[in-house]
């Protein structure tokens, strides 16, 4: 099914209206979402909703938080999400980081008591409007094993890091720091076929291509995959994104940090509020004028898009291209669902006695 | 050979004094190199003191350099470091970000026109030795191919995070974001091993095992090695690093920045000034008070560190475990120096008619 951004935004508003946001909150949560489904990240965007409901269901996200700043300095912050949808928490957050970098050059915030904030690109982006570097990461349920382990102790955690350009469109590097991002499993999953060596572990530790392990005790693998190839290089960009995200703020992190699904419970032994993010924002020219740095910027993208590659006819791909691409195309000519999402996102009208799409 | 510290350390220091450098600068440039020595991360230590002295010989290191502070904002600056070493220019702007950070809560330096600024980690405990969060990156000379490419557009451009922890040491992560740092392929030529497939490709991109293919047009890998296995993600990290070090301070970026190997002359159409750094600092009670922040990280380590494993035998390590496991020995028995090493130094002791090792 082929929907247009206006129809499935107005469709994703009334879901979020259904559970009791806020006209703002909503507005704002479906924004996020259609921003990952237009940028060709579909894991992140509507097929979420279902999970979403499904966790307002047993209260374990708050429709109407009362977010609330905790602690500050002139350049820092910490933010209680009140267990708010992080669509909205995030967002929350990265304004005051943009407030005090307006202010004083730089502005981080780690947010505590939040949930799944979708895209951490949307949240980076927020600050590249205004000319600064955006900064954005969230810890995450886990699913990753350390080097040399085979328990769950790490999220996919993604972190985020976007420059605004001149002619260019913004560089945006958003990256899980697992080897794969677990919405390709789940693709894999779907269409029946094996994952690459390398992606993930069995329960004994053995790389295998069934991308069905996680449900055998199963684990995905830090980015570099082994330690021979950097393995433990991922997993220290995964720590370091829980220690800021949930160390810092006073969040969950590591094994106690609460299940994306509904039908796993939280650990019953919590360390902290929730999930946790980390985000920030500096002013370019609080370094050097912006014109200056985006005409290198301009520079850097234009000598990198142009260097010789092994393969005539596969470019180098500048970080944030092929989601700008996407968005591109899914504005103009629609956002494509798969049935299994379709199914789902109607029997969520079904229940809100809304329109179905 | 296996020398002291304090031999090392005085030997060292001589050195510097014999380029030029102040007193305090040669205190300062020795006790980064010997950070390095001490962690068992000899291809950054006094390896790399013949390197400096020829580039110095050529002009292209200043041993007296006029370090200045050219654009500020309450938390966020430029320094120029007038070609000086990195090893003092890096501080300088750690400091300064400290400083920043006393006052707003936290500190953002780039720097440019700088040179090698040793381990990045040295940079980063700055900050923790202050009960803040610290932070350093630098970009280098071009050695790695972004993903698709076989051209050197980037350093192995390293990132560290470091944080300061309770009763366990300081979470220190330090990590190039290449699958495998240049010091290991060097390693791997003197021994005449072998490397791992997915460190280098030769010149037409095919993974190679050869160490020796860099000499011939090869070219590291980021790390991901592969686009399968998420180079791509190394290869945004590689970016960050560089635009954050670079285009934000004024200094060569991509294949522009120089080689940090004195027979190589830099590019002649120069896109900035020398090599850049990106250092910061936040406090912790920033966001939360100190003691809380480090028994939860006391007790993250803790988990982590007691994790199962694939064998019993391999415990996970923690970023930064090693290296204190080193200084803790080396500090106590000595640094093993090799020949090689042994010779370079002694050279330069005759150069300068200084006491030999």
């Amino acid at each position: 099914m082929l929907i247009s951004e206006s129809a499935l935004r107005a469709f994703t508003q009334n879901i979020f209206l259904s559970m009791g946001c806020s006209d703002e909150h909503a507005a704002l949560a479906a924004d996020v979402l259609l921003l990952s489904d237009l940028s060709g990240i579909d894991s992140h965007g509507v097929a979420r909703l279902v999970g979403y409901v499904r966790l307002w269901e047993k209260q374990r996200i708050n429709a109407k938080p009362n977010i609330t700043i905790v602690h500050e300095t002139p350049t820092t912050a910490t933010v209680d999400g009140d267990a708010g949808l992080g669509l909205v928490v995030a967002p929350f957050a990265m304004q005051l980081a943009i407030k005090k970098a307006e202010l004083y050059g730089s502005g981080w915030v780690a947010v505590r008591n939040s949930n799944h904030f979708g895209i951490a690109g949307y949240h980076a982006l927020m600050a590249v409007q205004k000319d600064m570097i955006g900064f954005a990461m969230t810890n995450a349920s886990p699913l990753v094993s350390p080097t040399f382990s085979n328990e769950r102790l790490l999220g996919t955690n993604p972190m985020c890091y976007a420059f605004p350009a001149g002619k260019y469109p913004p560089v945006v590097v958003d990256m899980a720091t697992s080897a794969a991002a677990n919405g390709k499993l789940e693709i894999a999953q779907r269409l029946g076929k094996q994952v690459p060596e390398g992606w993930i572990q069995d329960a004994n530790g053995d790389f295998t291509t069934d991308p069905h392990a996680l449900k055998t005790g199963g684990s995905l693998l830090p980015l570099g995959s082994d330690k021979e190839h950097g393995s433990h290089k991922g997993f220290g960009l995964g720590a370091t994104v829980d220690i800021l995200s949930a160390v810092l703020s006073g969040a969950n992190y590591g094994p106690w940090v609460p299940p994306f699904v509904a039908f796993l419970e939280p650990p019953t032994d919590p360390v902290g509020l929730g999930i946790g993010h980390f985000v920030g924002a500096m002013r370019v020219d609080g370094f050097r004028p912006v014109d200056e740095f985006k005409s290198h910027l301009d520079n850097w993208v234009s000598r990198f898009k142009s260097s010789t590659t092994v393969d005539p006819d596969q470019k180098v791909i500048i970080p944030g291209e092929p989601e700008l691409a996407a968005e591109t195309d899914r504005r103009k000519n629609g956002i494509p669902l798969v049935d299994a999402v379709v199914n789902d996102l109607n029997g969520l009208a079904q229940k809100f006695g809304i329109k179905k799409l």
